[in-house]
């Protein structure tokens, strides 16, 4: 079993009311498309074409949004915010995000990242004529897949039931992406091909921990 | 940028004693090693060849085996006990695991997991007559390589210094692995092809957070 991970070149610097499918459309022409690939996305890219960029001229300014964009902050520690965002995800700093945005600038989460995957995949489908999937990174969005593959009642190696084992493929998926997407680099996308992943509606809520299994509360 | 992920398929069920460098050596002459690459090793592959099963014939044995390999138990949770190891990893349950396990045996983490990988790497460099690196997953040991890409200081594409940000790459990579592993297969290995990590020595133990910045102390 072979996995490949191709990086997606050629996308200028995303700006504010860029068609975004139609930028990957253009750009994945020159790898093609396959039957059950998985094209990730950066939220970043996907935020800044949504118009989800910002003014953050100071590190006060900064601060402010963190606290504005958390519907609930579940722990500090120095500068670092773990937020509760109002999609309901757990993540640092509520997601905004300075690196790789213009000075001055801050980058938000998308405010629907399932509805922008959705958006993503059916125009990549249309022009591919291929059933793929879509993850927004880091694991924010999810469309074409479902992101748990819940491995629960499935017999291991020895027979023994496996009680417990749910892996979180979209995030091992996006994981992999990352390593050909850098984060200083100007890559906004790669295609994932080779996974073997459960297709259907997903969406990335399916990753966020119950409450009480959820470690940081 | 192309990253290939390949399972290394061929090698039978692993028992105490059994030399697992050889068994790799031989089992990825089929893939043929590059220069560069990364062989990612199950940490459960590794325990059963040198001999960390042991008897939990219940689940009181199975608690009672958590309790004892954990150096200080961070947070509980229903089952799960996140705990810090002799090793100084903080995982769940202490790294004691029944799944793909024969009935009425558990698996610990190994004594040293970067001796290990560095047993590992040593054949596997001596056979292929190339240089690469070795993580033994879930990331408890690496030899080749610095498991985390320190960005700090790097300028990002606007020429804005990145302050925070280090990618534990390692972990990544051991990602991607599990991707053609999977957790139900007997596949105890995969090489890692195209990934741009800093070569040198490393140890998994520069991903442990110090304590202050351990969001689960």
């Amino acid at each position: 079993m072979t996995l490949t991970v191709m990086a997606v070149t050629g996308i200028p610097d995303i700006a504010p009311g860029d068609d975004l499918p139609g930028l990957l459309v253009e750009a994945v022409s020159s790898i093609g498309l396959h039957d059950g690939d998985v094209v990730v996305v950066t939220h970043k890219g996907v935020s800044k074409a949504e118009g989800f960029m910002v003014d953050a001229p100071d590190d006060l300014a900064y601060r402010m949004l963190v606290e504005e964009e958390a519907a609930a902050v579940l722990r500090r520690r120095g500068d670092l915010v773990i937020a509760e965002t109002k999609h309901g995800f757990v993540c640092a700093n509520s997601g905004v995000d300075r690196s790789n945005v213009e000075n001055g600038k801050a980058v938000l989460l998308p405010r629907d990242p399932d509805r922008s995957a959705n958006r993503i995949r059916t125009r990549l489908m249309k022009a591919s004529g291929v059933e793929l999937a879509v993850i927004i990174t880091d694991t924010f969005g999810v469309a074409g897949m479902k992101p748990m593959l819940d491995l629960r009642g499935t017999p291991d190696m020895y027979g023994r039931t496996m009680e417990v084992t749910e892996v979180a493929i979209a995030d091992e998926i996006a994981a992999a992406a990352d390593l050909v997407m850098g984060k200083t680099a100007r890559i906004p996308a790669a295609v994932v091909r080779g996974v073997g992943y459960l297709r259907g509606n997903g969406t990335a809520k399916d990753l966020i921990r119950p409450p009480n299994e959820d470690l940081f509360r």
